[in-house]
């Protein structure tokens, strides 16, 4: 029998800073739409999916501001919530999100089917920097508009329209960081769900990473650590050219064995759909990762008792 | 320039119960040599490397005793340590080790050009179970017979030969174990050897994993584990039919993108070589890796804190 759902990958094509979050929501509506049309119950959409991903400028003020959610839902995005109810889908979206008292998070949600909040989760791992690099044509100030996130890696125990699957999130560079996906498993997570949006290249010339390297890298890591945590993930991009700085694509659906069942071919708006049977996360979480059976945390104490690196011949002791 | 140590991965075809130590090591012998005249420096063997791969049997004895080596190097393989010094060629080769105590380990250990042995290493993620299987044809009985390494993962520096290159070890099943990869990149590694010997399929039908699928899962998480410890891997299988039990090969060497730049491909004595350039490291460990930069222990604990999974139901407080 299985305890499948039918999950959407929705990928976004770029979206340009002049773009109304009217149009961006219109084209979210549309991709629900498709990922219903389709089966889907749950869809998962990118990281800040109703702006541009506006880290890459130095911004102020008023015109910082306006990317940022004071609440969700919102006036301007409560059109996407009123359908996916409508639709009996629920989905996972990224959003830029200031808190009354003004702390800003990288920050995603999941909705569920009834259009309550499930759970919400906000971006630890933040690349990028405070300061502006001199000079550079696009930035990458993630360090700079948001605090880190203070949540932590919370699981979500969905209701049985989702066969009561136990559901982590991840934003974008968490992705990369085998320690979140791990503390995650460590609460039974049987899917994950990261957007994403990944420069295609350096647009200032600081590393020779092709956009076909990034892409590898972003479905490696999501292959692996679905593979190593016996668990589903739903990696979406926002892809394309966003006022001439390029996102990658290549999101995917993979499965506990950390094969993709479906991936995006384009680099614009784009569904794809997967039957993910959460049972199929029990061979590896009984058998080969059964963690209480063959972990070992008493020689992993570097993992939390260090943040960076300490070379053998520095080690004190 | 680069720091460039050429590497050789010594994939070893099955070994038999019945096959002398002296034969073994003759063959190990055959391999080193044929690095040698491609120029490596470096050899990688696969674990438990003198014997067949034991734990599938249910031992006693003299029987199960005569599988472990209780001194390193010992007389039956010092023409390997011998042959090695002479072409100025150094290893990683693991063994079943017994401790003048009686304590018995699944060991790895690596030898410097010159013979004196760099650092040793004593497998933590041991898989299989202690009582076996009945009626099983095939055991995997690691569990009763090795202790659980004792050495944690330690990092060693190598000589100039090495271009000074900080190296772990790793045995088999630890390299699908993400904390164990971390803790080793925690200590600046650069270099990761693993050795294995990995079931081609379940011979008592336990799943569905054929060789293909295993042999996927085997390189991937050298792939992913090597991107996101910007390390070099090399991983090094002992392959084929062993008594009518079928390992998998797929030995390669993978470079800091999580790019194989070599792969055997037989189940047989193979050799492949490259050039791994040391420096290739840096860019992750600068930037998208830059451990002190990013990471985020204190929402790690889970890691250290807990063995098995804890469900959200079940957490208290």
């Amino acid at each position: 029998m299985g305890r499948i759902i039918r999950i959407a990958a929705a990928q976004m094509g770029p979206t340009q800073k002049a773009d109304a979050r009217s149009h961006t929501v219109g084209r979210m509506i549309a991709l629900l739409e498709e990922a219903a049309s389709k089966g889907a119950t749950l869809v998962v959409y990118p990281e800040l999916a109703f702006t541009t991903f506006f880290p890459r400028w130095l911004l102020e003020g008023a015109e910082l501001l306006k990317e940022y959610e004071r609440s969700m839902p919102n006036p301007e995005v409560q059109p996407l919530f009123d359908r996916a109810r409508e639709l009996g889908i629920g989905f996972y979206v990224g959003y830029a999100e200031i808190t009354s008292e003004g702390e800003r998070f990288n920050t995603s949600i999941i909705v569920a089917c009834d259009g309550t909040i499930l759970g919400k989760y906000r971006k630890v791992h933040l690349p990028g920097s405070v300061e502006p690099r001199p000079g550079a044509q696009f930035q990458q100030l993630e360090k700079r508009y948001f605090e880190y996130g203070d949540l932590g890696f919370p699981v979500y125990r969905a209701g049985a329209e989702w066969s009561g699957a136990l559901i982590g999130m991840l934003i974008c560079n968490d992705r990369r960081w085998p320690e979140a996906w791990r503390t995650l498993a460590l609460q039974g997570m049987e899917l994950l769900c990261v957007g994403y949006n990944s420069a295609a290249y350096d647009p200032n010339g600081g590393d020779t990473e092709s956009a076909d390297l990034r892409t590898f890298h972003a479905q490696l890591v999501a292959q692996a650590n679905a593979y190593m945590n016996a668990c589903w993930a739903v990696a979406v991009a926002k892809a394309g050219d966003e006022d001439g700085s390029c996102l990658i694509g290549g999101s995917c659906i993979v499965d506990p064995n950390g094969q993709i069942v479906a991936e995006t071919t384009t680099l614009a708006d784009e569904v794809i759909v997967a039957d993910c049977d959460l049972d199929l996360c029990q061979q590896g979480k009984t058998k080969m990762f059964n963690f209480e059976a063959h972990r070992r945390p008493q020689w992993y104490t570097r993992i939390t008792s260090q943040t960076g690196v300490i070379y053998p011949e520095d080690e004190i002791g």
